[in-house]
């Protein structure tokens, strides 16, 4: 019942009307990985440069996230710089470095390539693509991309998009990749490329379940007070994943549960700075706050007139 | 478990990327009675100019759509001219021409008095105020505004919200009036101002029953085409109402019944031009779109793992 993330380890400064950080860890594997971990074992794959304080990581190695397959290369750690507005509803972002992301090559350890739960985070589809030729027939293959591969390299993603069992983006991504508006018939097309399922984050309002005959929804947690929007879309995805490697299916009722662990580890993602909205959550207080979105949208059974 | 409105009756004149309407039906009355009407019967309040294609109103009544109580002044009705963005995510006022609704008194019928459930459109709120006053002990008020009159008669408003059993508004609203960007927040400023309830409506996104102690979430029904969002918050509240009145209770599982039947009836206000969604609706499809709804959030139960 393995779990496997591919994606990047970074260090983010964040500035929001609330406050700031320098450095923090970040990245999609590392949001991806403190989610999951709440649920099931995770093994990280991706690479830092030679200036990244990994004690930091290894701190939260007692969770459950093997960093082993992160590599340690020589140079500069990648880094992002981002501002938010005062409504949190926009970022600006202010700086990126790929420093030693820019020439990663996954690699996965020779015992992980039988991993059965498998997130492709938001790297170069190239290397997504390149990730599952190492794989030996995982059992789940969920992806995430973003407008700048979509924009630049659209031709690998939908390669890609043909060997991905559920592709996870957030709703701007599935209007630029389908070139429509709507964003039902946006994930109707791709399902038309290969994927049997797509997942549409739609930040504040909660997600969708894309299937062929039927959708699902699941809200945002309601929240009186958000912190630092980063990250929660990987958090997201580590509930997602994190969930369907513990009960270790992939049927549809599970995706649905599926759906809302992953809305409350991006509740959870976006009540701290970083990762440490994470800090003082246990797996009964996940519990708690999924009950909680079950009775958020739970419609009463019709009673009989009197 | 009669049902009164009171609002606007106008003729608008709408644009969008599928297409254009001149002076067709349109005034938030009208798109209540239009949905609640499929629920329950509906008496309406409201005043027309001269020029009003009378007929056509009457041509509704068989539905169960009382119009006795709209008022024919001298001069021209209430115009609205509209233009919607390609994506229909926005939308530029061209023209409004309140004509004989800008001196418009509401006088309930004698009659009417006595109606259980109520429903104060987006009118100005001494109006709405003067409405209640003329009523002897409604079941349930529930009242709309808009940021015209938060704006510029926010002290009236904040009095009618002392007799308000539910305000029903949208998000820009309630961030409006409460001066606080986190919805949450914002429904809460609103409870402590005399609604026992908050309705915000989100758009394409659904809406959110705020209460004291629990909040519900509906989405918007997920549809590959939209043709005209003009009337859908009308229509929502008509579906909302509609129901009450028809069940005759207020009670709390009622209440979250009620909103999905408001987001059934805002989804069909949207696939056709002003009211011409509701063209071919009948009572079966109602019921039908509810049952969708129940599906689209239903969380399946914890199975215990094997």
């Amino acid at each position: 019942m393995s779990l496997l993330v591919v994606g990047s380890v970074a260090l983010d400064s964040i500035f929001t009307p609330f406050g700031e950080t320098a450095d923090a860890l970040g990245g999609s594997a590392v949001y991806f990985s403190v989610a999951a971990s709440l649920l099931h074992p995770v093994r990280v794959v991706g690479v830092v440069g030679s200036d990244y304080p990994v004690e930091a990581l290894e701190a939260l190695a007692p969770r459950g996230i093997d960093w082993s397959g992160v590599e340690r290369a020589t140079g500069e750690s990648f880094r992002w710089k981002g501002k938010y507005s005062y409504d949190l509803q926009s970022r600006e972002t202010l700086e990126t470095r790929l420093g030693v992301f820019a020439a990663f090559q996954p690699k996965l350890p020779a015992g992980w390539r039988d991993a059965k739960y498998v997130f492709l985070g938001n790297i170069d589809p190239v290397l997504q693509l390149n990730v599952l030729e190492q794989m030996s027939g995982p059992r789940l293959v969920v992806c995430d991309t973003m407008n700048y591969w979509i924009k630049g390299q659209k031709p690998d993603l939908l390669k890609l998009l043909e060997r991905v069992d559920i592709l996870l983006v957030n709703d701007s991504e599935a209007r630029e990749l389908s070139g429509d508006w709507n964003i039902h018939r946006a994930g109707r097309w791709i399902l038309g490329r290969g994927p049997k399922r797509v997942v549409v984050k739609q930040g504040e309002y909660g997600a969708l379940l894309i299937e062929p005959e039927r959708t699902f929804y699941v809200p945002a947690f309601p929240l009186e007070e958000v912190f630092d929007p980063t990250g929660a879309g990987d958090a997201f995805a580590g509930g997602f994943m994190g969930y369907l490697a513990r009960v270790d299916s992939t049927a549809p009722a599970q995706l649905r549960r599926a759906m809302v662990y992953g809305a409350a580890m991006g509740g959870f993602a976006v009540q701290g700075f970083g990762v440490k909205g994470f800090d003082t959550v246990d797996y009964d207080q996940v519990q708690q706050r999924v009950e909680a979105f079950v009775d958020l949208t739970h419609v009463p059974a019709a009673e009989p007139l009197t």
